[in-house]
């Protein structure tokens, strides 16, 4: 992974990850350590509620999308710190054996003279295997600027 | 836990949830599987970093809020979904040994004649144990009404 700083990035940029499935054993797994409530953990349960089967956490898309997006190489070798995050919708249920991907879209970017970082705001949709969004947000990130940057 | 319906919650109820320490340990095992960069997961390489040493990943704080959100019997025994999240902020870095509890604050609810759901907004706050704000966010929730309940 190379390195990456606030002036790689573009206004309208456009980056799509690769994709994973998501198990029901992850799905479940997760949700036993952070989100324990019944349409997460009991199948049982889960086919009683309006979902009619087991969907993952929220949570866990969120979780499961900073890792694609890591691994795409978008935040570079350095990383790149999250400050917060509008807009953010469960759009659709994500069920066991959903295999999810990202788009990131570069939406604006700001730097102040002398400091250090630049912010970034960046639109990232999660879709599932049927080219749905089950999930979207806008983060802002904050991004080292390159003459700032030690050897 | 009790079962809890749209009706039971209240604009203007404040709750506060039991609290948990993040180990460095669970820190960097959630980070290696969702948000393995530097600072996250390599102590080393966070101590060269902005923060000077492990920070926890924010995606690891939204997972142990709804957590603590979830045990606090808030969203009853059935669950509530969440919709979305707006104003997400990571307003302080988690670091290893932190404490974190988090209070609830209904805003405001609304139902729509017909509708077997209604909506919540509650503004949740996550606090180390200097009592400072880590993580701020106001969710979206669907509850469902008395009246449409299964027995």
């Amino acid at each position: 992974m190379r390195d990456r700083y606030f002036e790689d990035w573009a206004v309208g940029e456009r980056l799509e990850t690769a994709s994973v499935v998501l198990t029901e054993e992850q799905i479940v797994a997760f949700a036993r350590e952070f989100d324990p409530q019944p349409f997460h953990v009991d199948p049982d349960a889960a086919g009683a509620s309006m979902f009619g089967r087991l969907i993952a956490s929220g949570w866990h898309t969120t979780a499961v999308t900073m890792r694609l997006l890591v691994d795409s190489g978008l935040f570079g070798v350095r990383g790149a710190v999250g400050l917060g995050v509008d807009g953010l919708r469960w759009t659709k249920p994500v069920y066991p054996g959903d295999t999810l991907s990202v788009v990131a879209e570069v939406l604006e970017k700001r730097a102040t003279p002398d400091k250090p970082s630049g912010v970034l705001h960046v639109r990232m949709t999660t879709r599932n295997q049927r080219g749905e969004d089950v999930m979207t947000q806008t983060a802002a990130i904050l991004a080292l600027r390159r003459e700032f940057a030690q050897p």
